[in-house]
């Protein structure tokens, strides 16, 4: 049996579990409970999963990783603006 | 020259990126800007990441998913127990 299914599905969960977040992160305009550390290492470690396989010439890893950043990306861009428009109050 | 390194390096950023949402959800007691599908979605593929791994006897996806389960299991037990206690107000 090829258990590479498995890998597919795990990837599929962990990455587009990110998508709830992201359309509950756009509507209320609240990510306080929101992590800033969590957002930019989180973000940053994706890139670097892209590069990874982009190296390895990897597609699965390519794709999942493309797919999350479109989804953390904008996430970390919402809490950063956040985190500036409380210092500037 | 290995890239390997470069899939550590990623790993680990985004392994550990959870580590200061859990201190500061443990903190605060306050997840209300966290999705519940996000966390629960995302805590099920780490677990089938963690299968996927031992399957595969993969031991840097036992081991990173393993560590980021230790964060997003309690994460998610906290976030469950504010959505209902919400529900029962």
């Amino acid at each position: 049996m090829d258990y590479d299914i498995v890998g597919y599905i795990a990837g599929t969960l962990t990455t587009f579990a990110s998508l709830p977040q992201l359309i509950k992160s756009m509507k209320e305009k609240d990510l306080r409970s929101i992590s800033l550390p969590f957002v930019i290492t989180f973000t940053t470690g994706l890139l670097l999963w892209l590069i990874y396989g982009l190296i390895k010439k990897d597609y699965p890893i390519i794709v999942f990783n493309i797919l999350s950043l479109m989804f953390w990306v904008p996430i970390t861009y919402l809490k950063i603006k956040e985190t500036l428009s409380k210092k500037l109050i």
